[in-house]
């Protein structure tokens, strides 16, 4: 990264934070020098707790691992809040919505227009992103961070644009440096806004026509896979534009050229204003110790930026399903963790985030409602 | 069957029922020929009704097909209920407990007695089932359907005995014809009970120290898949177990030589009274046109021996996950329906079916809650 490294220093004793409610990057200027001071107070997940979570767990009355998956998230959730008994009473959302210049060169099969008209479906409550976090018990936010369009206020929307729509990074970069640094600056200070009001778990989501182009495109650069062998369909293109997509990948990034060792310039070079909102979101959870359940495709490239700034964040992150966007596999093999959910699902919006976190709340019942062998008179194995 | 077609005919003119609240089987006895007059009544799920559920689902504002499962489970639940509006609003949970002779081969991680003590742990609410369908609203009703004791009546507690636990089927039948006949029919009573109160989905549980080993052999007879391809650890055994428990099923079949012609032979010989409780739950749902969440391996048992002796009945299922109990995945492609979930869960008691349940009632609200293009003003794709 400009003037620092893109690993953060895991001492803290540089940092001297332990859970504060403001991160230190709040009301601080969206320079370099301030985000790296955020990164490099991310202290990784306390190991103890992991095993004193799976003894609990092991304690209880059913066979030894016999909730598989359930239980692994039961672990990690009590290891990031440090806590054996928690309850997951608040969930939220954050759904951010941007726009992409690169949908003039004909890489979407819808029109750029939608973006707004989806932001507009989001605040009367139609999406399907509404109807899954109601169906959980989540609150959503949309967050117009890059839309191009004017927006009135509405309860449960965020306006904080970075710009309206990033540029076509087929002919530049999508945005400037100081873009990428103010949409994940957007994301870290939504998660400085609630942390103190007993939030228990964040997902994240996005909408943006267009929005599979960059994050394939991050994919492409963080794995140095060709755009022909990750480049999937989004919302529904047919071949000819699946060709044209790839195409438009490979040529951008030849012509930006991002720099791997500097995750900020590889957001402005070929990213998105929603993915760097996603990035920030999620380092302003891991700055929290707040779990965070990371949607599908365009999310986890958001987790690609995040991760790549500092390897630590990965340990607060929940994947939340396997999309059916080719590449998405990639993407996860990249990040070293599996998926909770494979529901076929290609949507975004946080619609896997969401149905995850009711998975993640039921593992974390499991750990803290359910009778031991002693209290219940049951025995163990032979 | 004996004194039967192991086909039901589909003809409904042989039958003339529509839905009525009480099977033809409701207080007759529990003789092969009443067996076979409600499985000749199951009709084939309306296939016009998944065609108008996926037109709808097609008309949301969400790229075409985007929620992948969740869209297939909800034109499916759509059919099966002939509603292309329906709503999940009471889910019930019957987990059948039962005991089996032949745990005194040694075969089971935990002694016998525990079928009773987890049986007082469910009624206490101190179970995985109790959490999880807590979790999800459903509510449990633990069935006595064969546990070698006598327990006190409870709340959301039915007795109803078809024996106090098999016989040990490596040196004889597990249990008589008649017996096999009874556990049915006391599934399809419970259904017939609820049918009428409202309930719009069913989910199969159960417990019973020992009872993946009569589900591996079901699978043996019904696949003619070696037992030591295809037995599984259970609760957890050692590899000198597991080796004991194949060699045990392999000579339990070739001792009792069950007929896979005759389903109901198949769950005398080699089966359970739980299995076949769960077999007659799911006929119950396939006559009275309740969805059935299928549970994981032992449940799977249940579904086989139902299926073969009406293949329309698969309609009605819905597989909730693949256990991680070898010989699971088997069953499933002899089934020919994939699982809704992955969780690497092996627990049994109801616990996929309760997360799987929440799914389903999430892609029916899918379907039902959400804007179409139309009414939210949403361009469709290019």
């Amino acid at each position: 990264m400009k003037g620092g490294r893109n690993r953060a220093d895991e001492s803290l004793s540089a940092c001297g934070h332990a859970q504060a409610d403001v991160s230190p990057y709040k009301d601080q200027e969206k320079t370099v020098e301030n985000l790296q001071k955020i990164l490099s107070c991310i202290r990784p997940v306390d190991k103890d707790y992991l095993k004193r979570a799976k003894l609990r767990l092991n304690s209880l009355t059913k066979p030894l691992e016999s909730l598989g998956k359930l239980e692994i998230v039961a672990q990690r959730y009590a290891a990031i809040k440090e806590d054996l008994n928690p309850s997951i009473d608040r969930k939220m959302i954050f759904t951010f919505a941007g726009d992409h210049g690169v949908v003039e060169e004909g890489v979407s099969a819808y029109p750029g227009e939608v973006t707004i008209q989806m932001v507009l479906n989001m605040l009367a409550g139609g999406a399907a992103i509404n109807v899954l976090a109601k169906h959980v018990g989540a609150e959503v936010t949309v967050v117009d961070i890059g839309v191009n369009h004017d927006f009135e206020p509405a309860e449960g929307f965020v306006i904080n644009k970075t710009g309206y729509g990033t540029k076509n990074f087929a002919i530049g970069p999508a945005m400037t440096y100081e873009e990428a640094l103010k949409s994940i600056k957007t994301g870290i200070d939504l998660v400085d806004e609630c942390a103190g009001k007993g939030v228990d778990i964040i997902g994240t989501g996005e909408m943006g026509i267009g929005n599979t182009t960059p994050s394939s495109a991050i994919l492409c650069v963080f794995t140095g896979l060709p755009a022909r062998e990750v480049t999937g369909r989004g919302t529904g293109i047919d071949n000819a534009t699946l060709q044209k997509k790839a195409d438009v990948i490979e040529k951008a990034i030849n012509l930006n050229r991002p720099d791997t060792e500097d995750p900020v310039d590889v957001l402005a070079k070929v990213g998105g204003f929603e993915i760097g909102g996603i990035a920030g979101l999620i380092i302003g959870c891991a700055f929290h110790r707040i779990p965070v359940v990371v949607d599908g495709f365009i999310s986890t490239a958001g987790a690609l930026i995040a991760v790549a700034l500092n390897p630590t964040i990965n340990e607060y992150l929940f994947y939340s399903h396997l999309s059916s966007e080719a590449g998405h596999k990639q993407m996860l093999d990249k990040l070293g963790q599996g998926p909770i959910l494979d529901l076929d699902m290609r949507l975004g919006e946080g619609t896997g985030a969401a149905i995850a976190m009711s998975i993640i709340e039921a593992s974390v019942k499991i750990m803290t409602e359910m009778a031991t062998f002693e209290s219940a008179g049951v025995d163990t194995a032979l």
